[in-house]
């Protein structure tokens, strides 16, 4: 192929693309696929000689478009947002274009030191303490990962790392200990997996926030058993209500315990653009590590995750080696506070949404999605067969009143009729439905009508009086289904 | 901004990417920037209001591209191939665009699928062991990951778990200790550390090869000492010279040891797909996992980085946790044999490579390369003047005849110049410089260029005759060039 048919192709490509966003409200959110449906599909071995491009057009929608979930679809309501913007996806497109990877400064100037401009331009935007900047002159910094799971891992063993060498004894590996909440992410439990690291999933106040009082107890249980506490994950907006931690409680404690704190902001981090939710924020100043998605909730597509270090130290005696270069003076060495030795140009995609959308234009993002949240919750209260059990940025819980068994089964039909796409969720014991507005496309007849949908099938939800009477007769079935759901 | 506007948008970036890539021959590959220079050309702080996206395109070319390394020149000569393709770029563009993320298959069904079936594609295009299928009856399969560092970390905690599963004794973590070459890459010791494992570079054979005895009497001395050894990672193409570790030998010992073994073929494992190649993977069938990279020599563009598991068992209880969900039965659970918790839609990028490449052009592709690199080879011995120390799967090094001083002047010039991006490289206690054949649109007149340019440089070269004499007199400096180029 050569370029004139490269502008060809990619011009298809934008087009197909422009129609299909177009055109995501008439696609049911949910595909109507069977496991397995593509194996049978597509055929057993690449092709021995290449194809044209325009075949492979045909098959994406005949095959692959009808398994897919429409992410972006203003029916998606579940999980949490992922970011979509046209710039995010032409920075994407620029990225891959102009190619390249980045280790050190020598090896793509521009990359390393517009990602440094990039994340400074974040810390300013979220109001972050100024030694988070890349310009600061203390050792603190941040650089762009792929994902929030890595930012956690990273965080745990740079901890691992400073405790062990503060320590000179050698089996305190065993000993580690690790906190965050029962309701944080499961990535959060995976990273402590991955860095052999114990973990206590700590149980939150009926508001879904841990508390310093509750973290105290079981740093004090854990050090009579000969545990060596090491790190606090604690998030600011959970997955599950976008609850929030409380950060100054915990940040006091970790303080005094010489406990690295770090913070898991990945999707409402991005709503300290606006100032008026900057007060959940508070203790930021005092934590080691934070870290939010620009890919969840900024409009940036995945993959865009910011990892800022109060003191980078750590981080580089944990990632060095003999063979792993440096940067000149002045340049921090990003390429240390990274899981990968390389990264991808990410920086230009974070530039071009940040300028086209621009501070306003971000906080406009996010004021509208949760104002079409409270739309929704609005909704919902004037059906008084219902309740709203929280609504925290954008992300609702509510349910039938009563005993469980109704709300599983409006679920049930919800999932059956594939025309939106909600969660289970359990909280205080009660099974709730939840509810999040995660497409950038939404708008207020969406929220309308994904209502209307949801009161339609409640009004011919057929339930026997034993399961309304037995609300956990359901239960463990469920539970399954929240498990193989998340 | 609307489709229309994005229609617009999309399609000047790539006419923009078209005339970049056009006229790539004519940018001096190596930027002439001091560090620091785009920090003082950018603002501050992100615009308060969004800025219309043709502004974007001027900045770019006037502040980002002058401080580019031109990773698709034909005059990148460093490192290791990255890759590049229309087929790729264009699939880059449609996952931003269709976007969303992938957990369980419940998330995005057809993108799981697409993932499972491309991985067997390349498994029969490679002629890997018929375990490492997804569809195989075993516990064998692959998926994506985003780099070689990262399947490396996750094949040593792995290793790790299942050696810590196997064994009674609590403090076997501390006791845990890795097998690397000398030649591996740095993400390999990154990759020991960030999984608290000891790790032995151990002295490879004059070839750059790890033998199996080198690494049996590393073994028993280890044992010795009360170490538990737990993995070995083989390298199938070292990024210095492109050696290959002896892994018919290696896998012996791990065998009988109970080792797992890992092989690192992240640049040359895209040379299976040609035939003539596989001798060189002698054993294969006898490796616990194996990774390779499409998007260095596989013309996928960056990230994809493929990894099999011989058995998925360990990995999956490394990885679970209560929070994470699994799939369907006959699914298997891609989203446990990784790091982070989702993924991108990259098995579209690969689907678009290998359907629009084909089977044969991606021979061709490596073949070509290949021949490049074998005219150079063939350019540098026509020059009395000159040796080539070793000529393996387009990686090349040479040097000028007698002591290292006039090959070190030599490089100084070179990297001076820009015109041509090379590395430095010491084996066998010589100095030499690295050529490497990286952009796929290099062609014969390219390689004559570079050539030319190199000898120019050579017969203008002034040295004193002390250096000459004194080989080592500029040995420090150059290894912290070394160090700092890696």
């Amino acid at each position: 192929m050569d370029t004139d048919e490269f502008r060809k192709f990619g011009k298809i490509a934008i087009d197909y693309l422009a129609n299909y966003l177009d055109t995501i409200r008439q696609r049911t959110v949910l595909p109507d696929v069977e496991p397995g449906y593509l194996q049978k599909c597509l055929p057993e071995s690449a092709p021995q000689t290449g194809e044209h491009w325009s075949e492979i057009f045909a098959e994406l929608e005949k095959f692959v478009v009808p398994g897919l979930t429409h992410w972006h679809s203003p029916s998606f309501h579940a999980y949490i947002p992922t970011a979509n913007s046209f710039a995010g996806i032409v920075g994407e497109l620029m990225m891959a274009g102009i190619g390249g990877i980045t280790t050190t400064w020598d090896s793509n100037p521009a990359s390393v030191e517009l990602e440094l401009k990039m994340m400074d331009w974040l810390v300013k935007m979220l109001n972050l303490p100024e030694h988070f900047l890349n310009t600061s002159d203390g050792m603190g910094g941040g650089c762009i990962q792929n994902s929030a799971s890595e930012s956690t891992l990273l965080a745990l063993q740079t901890a691992k790392r400073r405790l062990m060498d503060l320590s000179k004894e050698d089996t305190l590996g065993q000993k580690l200990v690790a906190y965050t909440s029962d309701q944080s992410n499961s990535s959060v439990e995976k990273a402590a997996l991955l860095a052999s690291i114990v973990i206590r999933l700590l149980p939150t106040d009926t508001n879904g926030c841990l508390r310093g009082e509750v973290l105290k107890k079981s740093i004090n249980e854990d050090k009579e058993k000969g545990f060596v506490p090491c790190c606090v994950i604690a998030t600011f907006g959970t997955t599950g209500i976008c609850s929030f931690d409380n950060v100054e409680e915990l940040a006091e404690i970790c303080r005094s315990e010489s406990i690295w704190l770090h913070i898991d902001a990945a999707y409402a981090g991005t709503a300290l653009v606006c100032p008026e939710y900057r007060y959940l924020m508070r203790g930021i100043d005092k934590v080691d590590s934070f870290n939010f998605n620009p890919h969840k909730w900024m409009r940036v597509n995945s993959d865009c995750s910011a990892l800022w270090f109060k003191d980078t130290t750590y981080v580089e005696k944990l990632t060095s080696c003999e063979k792993v270069g440096s940067n000149p003076d002045d340049i921090p060495n990003i390429h240390l506070w990274q899981i990968p030795n390389c990264r991808r140009f990410r920086a230009l995609k974070l530039w071009f949404v940040l300028r086209i959308q621009g501070v306003e234009g971000l906080r406009a993002h996010v004021r509208k999605q949760v104002g079409l949240a409270n739309y929704f919750v609005e909704l919902v209260k004037s059906d008084e067969r219902f309740e709203v059990c929280t609504s925290n940025l954008g992300v609702i819980t509510f349910r039938l009143k009563g005993p469980d068994g109704p709300t599983k089964l409006l679920l049930d039909k919800i999932r059956e009729g594939r025309k939106i796409f909600v969660m289970p969720y359990c909280h205080l014991n009660k099974f709730m439905i939840r509810f999040v507005v995660c497409s950038s496309f939404t708008e207020k007849p969406d929220i309308d009508n994904s209502w209307r949908h949801i009161e339609d099938l409640a009004n011919n939800i057929e339930y026997s009086k034993e399961e309304y009477i037995n609300p956990v007769l359901r239960t463990a079935s469920m539970k399954d289904e929240i498990r193989r759901r998340n």
